[in-house]
């Protein structure tokens, strides 16, 4: 098994947050996001199937498990998670894939 | 937007399917799934996060829609749906993504 993990995270906004358009927070989610030491290959997409309830999803690639953490515990990414993430998403979930 | 769609589906296998073990499934499922027509950057995983309830996934992209559904109508496709999936996969959730 390979060590590198692809973390993704499917996603609802919430009706007229702050934050203005759905394009607003994906790029401002890919531009803080993407630059976090670790993170590669970051995407932010539409997520098209009907077959689901998620309108959008970003996507990730860690080196490792201890590069996956050292993400979390960013202070990029814990203030995009207080100041964008909370008031402005609806509901989530989160996909982590490894091979 | 690109129109190369990333069409992952996340699962989990039925317990003591004549299938044989989670190892054969995912070969079997790359195996014939990766050789259709149109089908780049297959990936099976496991999915490892403890935030959802799926065991697995598969990742491929489509350079279109149309790609997209001469692979769920090819006759390989089709065959593993209804010889291995149906009878395997316990329960499941689709997500589509374009750039």
């Amino acid at each position: 098994m390979k060590t590198t993990i692809r973390h993704q995270v499917i996603f609802c906004l919430k009706a007229g947050t702050s934050g203005g358009s759905a394009e607003a927070f994906l790029r401002d989610g890919r531009t803080l996001l993407s630059a976090i030491p670790g993170v590669t290959n970051f995407s932010a997409y539409r997520q098209v199937s009907t077959k689901n309830d998620y309108d959008f999803g970003f996507s990730m690639d860690f080196a490792d498990q201890a590069t996956y953490e050292a993400y979390n515990a960013h202070p990029s990414h814990v203030a995009f998670v207080r100041d964008r993430w909370v008031p402005e998403v609806s509901r989530f979930l989160e996909i982590d894939f490894k091979e």
